[in-house]
């Protein structure tokens, strides 16, 4: 097991102590970069962003998730054994998503007490001190019930499940890629019971095309379609949706079918 | 063969899924970021970011490129075989100055259609479902006429020839860098058909130095230079040019001998 | 040997030349990017950078910086063998505060010259041309002191001594990070004679909490803390202070002990 993959919201340079770290334990250890630029202490943007890739990554990878307002105060830090699958980084509910999805409920979580895995831990940089080096640990054949004991009363986190009535559907904005293509909860079998593509839908107050894939309107035209992980998805045909209409990830999206007959 | 570059313009986040494919077929691909800042939609941009970087890598890479407006339309998607050096990308014309640069006219060029190479298709993220796996499959020795037939009505791209007109050349802007650094088709043979290093030239109706190096003026001064890459460049040392002179890629750079004797 | 780390201020793109040129002579070497955002041309910054992660690294790591306003004049190049730790990069100070973090004082440094080692050396790129071939033959097995003559006058560079006076210790500001976090010269073993943690501190005319972590005061509230590298830092906590501030890189940084009885 050798592929450890690394989600924080630490921008350049942090990310850097943690691959030193890992590889002055595995100096085999393959390391891939899934992201950086998670929005600031956004959890659930986080959180998406390891569900969304997880099914991609062979099965006996393990991935670190860094994203953690509560650095240094009491939250614990874990590793979620996912029917083999690991996942390590802090109790905040950043790596359920997830490990669901791998393995639905069946999921075993160690707290990580055992200090030979670790270095001298800081208090505000668990990435480097606690949650490098126990994958890195875990990736020379360490298993996890030998980083501590298991818990049972973690941190959960759930998408909320969006809501159809009538005949629109209300969920909420996940995530906000670097296009600013506004990602929501909404998956493609709730949007195809009130309307499907090729049609017209009303978000954010303006009536839309439902389309298939970005080049289906003219540049400067905002779109609704199915992103490549699934879910419904506001873009601007090479512009930036989230900044023009001023939505951030957590608020509300409502996509509404378009019964007009004009 | 298992030197795999990446280059598009996913920002963040994005490539990550390429890379847990490529790395799911084959655990022992080297994958380098060349960069995944090009900007948005650019395919010229893009071109000239492989163009520049191709002749560093060893023969025996396979260059991924991914600028791709038109994904999910009926855009064909293509491997080019460049006297061995392979390239996997859209026929849009990214890929061609970086093959012709390696191997002239002498480019195979491959419609990707074998199913077994592509993991489901989806509308939007090809550079996942079809260039990340067809990548790793030839890195680990399938051959380019193994994805699919040969095709030979590519779609072709050139950096237009820059003219030269009395004492001025006259060219394109391809690339703007981090830094805000212009860079043009122009490159040094044409410059020193009208002047040379240690003379000024006119450009965006400015008088400034053409050197060989950033640090021959001062910092906040405009210069023209040969970048890196062979070609003309409008730097300012320590600031951003194209930011100052609202300047970006696919507008046009006039270089003019300055023939004043003061 | 075969783990080269690099730092620069080349922003995307650059770097990847360099890996190029690396694993092309050295197809084996891992390659860490430590961070290629440091400001541009600020080599205090880049220092610090690298003067911070150094003691991660394997000791058999080869570390290359490159910060080099001066690229093209005559500033030199070179090789810093820091007790079997090398560096690899101009002689402008970048490299020293790592390499005395290692070895003290006990420093061999040669100047770069044998041709065999670079490209051929255009007047702006060393990165590409010089530092990264040189460091890849060093992966290889070639040692310091084949790469040129052993020089004693190479640049030297200190963070400044922080000052105590009475109850207030005055340092300087040597890294802004991608959070905004303003990172100074001043250790703690130097603020701990003037006040402790859980105390006030007035810095920047303001009053602030001298707290462990970021999580102990509320969002948007500033605190002065001592960051994962050992220094006194002032941050925002999920916002950006130096911004806020108005600070960058070089400026003073005034931490005084707060001793109010309210």
């Amino acid at each position: 097991m050798s592929l450890i993959s690394l989600t924080t919201d630490f921008g350049s340079f942090y990310p850097a102590f943690m691959k030193a770290v890992i590889l002055r334990i595995n100096p085999d250890a393959r390391i891939v970069d899934v992201t950086h630029t998670v929005s600031h202490a956004d959890i659930r943007a986080g959180a998406f962003a390891i569900y969304s890739i997880v099914p991609y990554f062979s099965q006996d990878s393990i991935h670190v998730g860094v994203v953690d307002p509560g650095v240094g105060t009491s939250r614990r830090s874990i590793v979620i054994d996912a029917q083999g699958v690991l996942f390590v980084g802090p109790d905040n509910g950043l790596l359920i998503p997830a490990a669901k999805r791998i393995a639905g409920q069946d999921l075993r979580v160690y707290e990580i007490k055992n200090k030979k895995f670790m270095l001298e831990v800081s208090a505000t940089f668990h990435g480097r001190d606690i949650f490098a080096p126990v994958s890195a640990h875990l990736s020379c054949g360490a298993s996890a019930d030998e980083v501590g004991e298991r818990v049972y009363d973690w941190v959960d986190l759930d998408f909320k499940q969006p809501l159809i009535q009538d005949s629109s559907v209300s969920g909420e904005v996940i995530f906000v890629d670097d296009f600013g293509n506004i990602v929501s909860n909404i998956p493609y079998s709730m949007i195809s019971q009130i309307t499907d593509f090729g049609s017209e839908v009303i978000v954010y107050n303006r009536k839309i095309p439902f389309c298939r894939t970005y080049g289906r309107v003219d540049e400067g035209n905002m779109i609704a379609l199915i992103g490549s992980h699934g879910f419904a998805e506001i873009a601007i045909n090479q512009g930036n949706a989230a900044k023009k209409l001023g939505i951030s990830s957590g608020d509300r999206m409502i996509i509404e079918a378009c019964n007009d007959t004009d």
